[in-house]
C-alpha cells in the first residue's frame, strides 16, 4: 500500500461539480489501495472576493487579520471536498493547517515551514479515512498565530506534508498535463516531458515556468519528495519531477525547455564611480529593501571618465520601491542617474544536457539573431541560458529557440484555462 | 475602567460599509476607557450560501465538515471587523473560538460550552488590544475539531466569555432596540422595556420571543453577567437584562411582556388505555427521539371506555420525526390514532407580577373570549400563562391580551429588517 499526497489547485475546485469530480479522483485513488492525503487551495476566486473585502474595510489592512481572513477560503474548499468524499460513501476528514502541524514563520502573508508534526494526520490515516489538508497555511512557532505561506503555498504545504509523512508520491494537479519544452499557448509544438530532474525543474521554476513554483521545488529537492505533476481535467501521465541530473546517463542528456518571464523589470545605475566598493553600495541598498536581484550586468569601464553602469533586473512589483531607495541615496552613492524599463522579457533554456554539449551558446545566439531579436543582456549557469530581451519579442524568441535545439515535437499541445494557488 | 463584550449580529455586518460602521461603534466604547471584547456572527447571507454549497456537493454532509465549513464565515467577519477597527487607528486581532479557549462538547452542530480558558484574549486585551472572538464556534475537548454551538450560538459565545472575562457588562447589539412588551410588528405600541429580570427573559424566550435565545439568557443568569440588548443602528438605550425578581420591590412588580411562537405543532394520541403506566410510555417515545415536548395536557378519561387521550406541542421541524416514532410503537402502546395540527400558534403573558396579583388568568381569558380566540390549551407557570390558539387568531390574541393589561404606550414602536445568529 502506498501512500500518496495530492494537491489540487483553484481553479479545480471552482464549482460544486468540479468538486465532486475532484472527490471521484480521490476516492479512486483510495479504493486502488492506497492512503490518500489531500490539499486543495481556496476554490476558484475566493481569494480575490476576499481580497477586495479587505480593500473596502481597511486601505492597509495589518497582514495578521489578512491571514485569518484568507485561511477561510481553504478551510471552505477542503471542508466540501471531504463531503463530496463522505458523499461516494469514504470517511474523510479535515483538517486546517494548524491542526496538520504546519508550523511556521510568524511573518504573515510570507511565512517559511519550520516543521511539520502531522500526528493528528496519522492518526486518521490509521484510521482508514482519507485526510484533507488547508493548504497554504500554517500556525507560527512563536505567537501561534495562522499564517499563509504566500504565493505557491498550497504547493509547498503539499510537499511539505509528502516529506514529513514520508509519501511515496506528491501528485500536483494543475490545468496542465505536466511541464512542457516550453509554453504550449507560445509554441503550438511544445512537448510534454515523461520526467525532469530537480535541479532542471528548478532552474525552469526559477525562469518563469509556472506550474511548479520555485520554493516546492527546493522543498521537493531537499526531502527527495518525487512530485508527480498531472492535469485535474485528463488522466494523461504527466511528469515525473525527481532525482539528480547524476542519475541521467550522459549520453542520454539532453535539452529540457525553454522558459520565460515577463514578471521583471530592469534597472540601470549611470554614471557610478569605477572604483572598487561601488557596485557593493547599490546591491546592499536594494537588499535593505528586501528585495532580490536577478541577472546583473556591470558595463566596461570609461576610462576618460573613471565611471560606470550597472543594470541589474528585479519583479517589477519591487520596481519603485527600488528606484525610491536608490534615489534617496543618491548623494552617499554618487551615481549620475536611474533608468529603468518594465518592457522587457527573459528568456531561457534549460538542460543538463548543455554541460556536454559544446556550442549551446552559439546557437542559442545564432537562433535569437536569425530572428532579428536583439540581445539585451546574457546570464548562465551551469545548466542555464538566460538573455533579456524586448518585451515585444519574447513569444518569437521562445519560438526561435525551442526551433533551433528542435525540441517540438508531432502533436498539438492542449491548453486549459484557470490557475491555481 | 470597565470591561465591556459586545456582540454584534449578522446583519450588522452584512457589507463592508456596515462593517465600518460596527468598527466605529467599537472604536467609540475603547475611546471611552473601556477594555473591549467583541463577538461578531457571520456576514449576512454567508451561512445559507456555505449550506446550499454543501448540498449540491452531498446530499448529508457530516456534522464534523459541516461545522469546518460554516465556522469559516465568523473567521471571515471578524477578520474583516478587525481590519476596520486597525483602519480607525485602533489596535485589533482576531480568534477563532478555539484560540479564545471555548472549550465544547463534541456534538457537532450543537456542541454546548464546558469551559471558557480565554489566556489569549486576556493579554491581548492587557497589551490595549481590542479582541475580537468569532462566535458559535469552538473546539471540542475530546477530539480537538472544531464544533458549532447551534441556533443562537453567537449570543452564547459573548456571555460565556463574559463570565469568563467577569465583564462588567455584555452588550448584543441586534436590529431591535430592545426587549418589547410584544412584538411590535404585530402590537403597534408594544413599549420598550428599560429593564428586565432573568427569569422574566427566560420566561419571554422559552415562549418565543426572539431577541434573545433561551440558552444565553440560562448562561447569562447562571453567571450572573449582565445582558444589555441595544440596536445596532441606533444609540437608544436598549434594555438591560439583570438581577433576580426577588430584587424588585413587590408593589413595583409589574407584567414584563406578551410573547408569541408560531414554531410549534401539536399532537394528540388518541385512545390511550385509562391505566397508569401509558402516558409514560408516549413521552419516553418522544424523548428517545430526541425531541423537546413543551405544553402537556391529559384529557378526563371517559370511564364508559376506559381510554383517554393525551396531546403535546413540540418544534414544528420534529413533528415526522415524533409521529414516526410513535406509529412504530403503536402496538407497544396500544392507542387508536394519531392527530396532528401545524396550524397552532401559542400566547403567552409573563411577569413577576401575577405572582402578587390574583385574577390575571381571568383577565387573560376574558380578553381572549372577548376577541372571539378559542383557547384549545393552557399551561401556567409561577410568572407566566401560556395558550394554545388557532394560528390564524396568533396576532389577534397577542394585540388582545397586551391591551387588556394595559401594557402599551404612547410612542410608536421602530421595526428594523433582518435577524442574526
Amino acid at each position: 500500500m502506498a501512500l500518496v499526497v495530492q494537491k489540487y489547485g483553484g481553479s479545480s475546485v471552482a464549482s460544486a461539480e468540479r468538486i465532486r469530480r475532484v472527490a471521484e479522483r480521490i476516492v479512486e485513488t483510495k479504493r486502488a489501495g492506497n492512503d490518500v492525503v489531500v490539499v486543495v487551495s481556496a476554490m476558484g476566486d475566493t481569494t480575490d472576493e476576499l481580497l477586495d473585502l479587505a480593500q473596502q474595510v481597511c486601505g492597509t489592512p495589518p497582514a495578521r487579520e489578512m491571514d485569518m481572513l484568507l485561511t477561510s477560503g481553504e478551510r471552505i474548499s477542503n471542508s466540501l471536498v471531504a463531503m463530496a468524499i463522505h458523499g461516494l460513501g469514504e470517511e474523510a476528514r479535515s483538517f486546517t493547517g494548524s491542526q496538520a502541524g504546519v508550523i511556521t514563520t510568524s511573518a504573515h502573508g510570507n511565512a517559511k515551514i519550520i516543521d511539520v508534526t502531522p500526528g493528528r494526520v496519522r492518526d486518521a490515516l490509521d484510521r482508514g479515512s482519507i485526510v484533507l489538508v488547508a493548504g497554504f497555511q500554517g500556525v507560527s512557532q512563536d505567537s501561534k498565530d495562522v499564517t499563509t505561506l504566500g504565493r505557491g503555498g498550497s504547493d509547498t504545504t503539499a510537499v511539505a506534508l509528502a516529506a514529513a509523512l514520508k509519501a511515496d508520491v506528491c501528485e500536483i494537479y494543475t490545468d496542465v498535463d505536466g511541464i512542457y519544452t516550453a509554453d504550449p499557448r507560445i509554441v503550438s509544438d511544445a512537448q510534454r516531458l515523461d520526467s525532469v530532474s530537480f535541479e532542471e525543474m528548478l532552474e525552469m521554476a526559477a525562469c518563469g515556468a509556472k506550474v511548479l513554483m520555485l520554493r516546492c521545488v527546493e522543498y521537493a529537492r531537499r526531502y527527495n519528495v518525487p512530485v508527480h505533476v498531472r492535469s485535474s481535467y485528463t488522466t494523461k501521465p504527466g511528469t515525473l519531477v525527481t532525482g539528480s541530473m547524476e542519475d541521467i546517463p550522459v549520453e542520454e542528456a539532453i535539452l529540457t525547455g525553454v522558459a520565460h518571464d515577463r514578471s521583471e523589470a530592469k534597472v540601470t545605475v549611470v554614471g557610478l564611480p569605477d572604483v572598487p566598493g561601488y557596485a557593493a553600495k547599490v546591491f546592499r541598498a536594494v537588499a535593505e529593501a528586501e528585495i532580490n536581484i536577478d541577472m546583473v550586468l556591470q558595463n566596461i569601464s570609461k576610462v576618460e571618465t573613471g565611471k560606470t553602469d550597472i543594470t541589474f533586473t528585479l519583479p517589477k512589483t519591487d520596481l519603485p520601491a527600488a528606484v525610491d531607495k536608490l534615489t534617496a541615496l543618491q548623494g552617499e552613492i554618487g551615481f549620475t542617474e536611474i533608468l529603468s524599463n518594465e518592457s522587457i522579457g527573459k528568456v531561457s533554456l534549460v538542460g543538463a544536457g548543455m554541460k556536454s554539449h559544446p556550442g549551446v551558446t552559439a546557437t542559442f545566439c545564432e537562433a535569437l539573431a536569425e530572428a532579428d531579436i536583439n540581445i539585451d543582456l546574457i546570464s548562465t549557469s551551469e545548466i542555464r541560458i538566460s538573455v533579456l530581451v524586448d518585451d515585444e519579442d519574447l513569444d518569437n524568441a521562445v519560438r526561435a529557440i525551442h526551433k533551433a535545439f528542435d525540441l517540438g515535437g508531432d502533436e498539438e499541445a492542449v491548453v486549459h484555462a484557470g490557475t491555481g494557488r
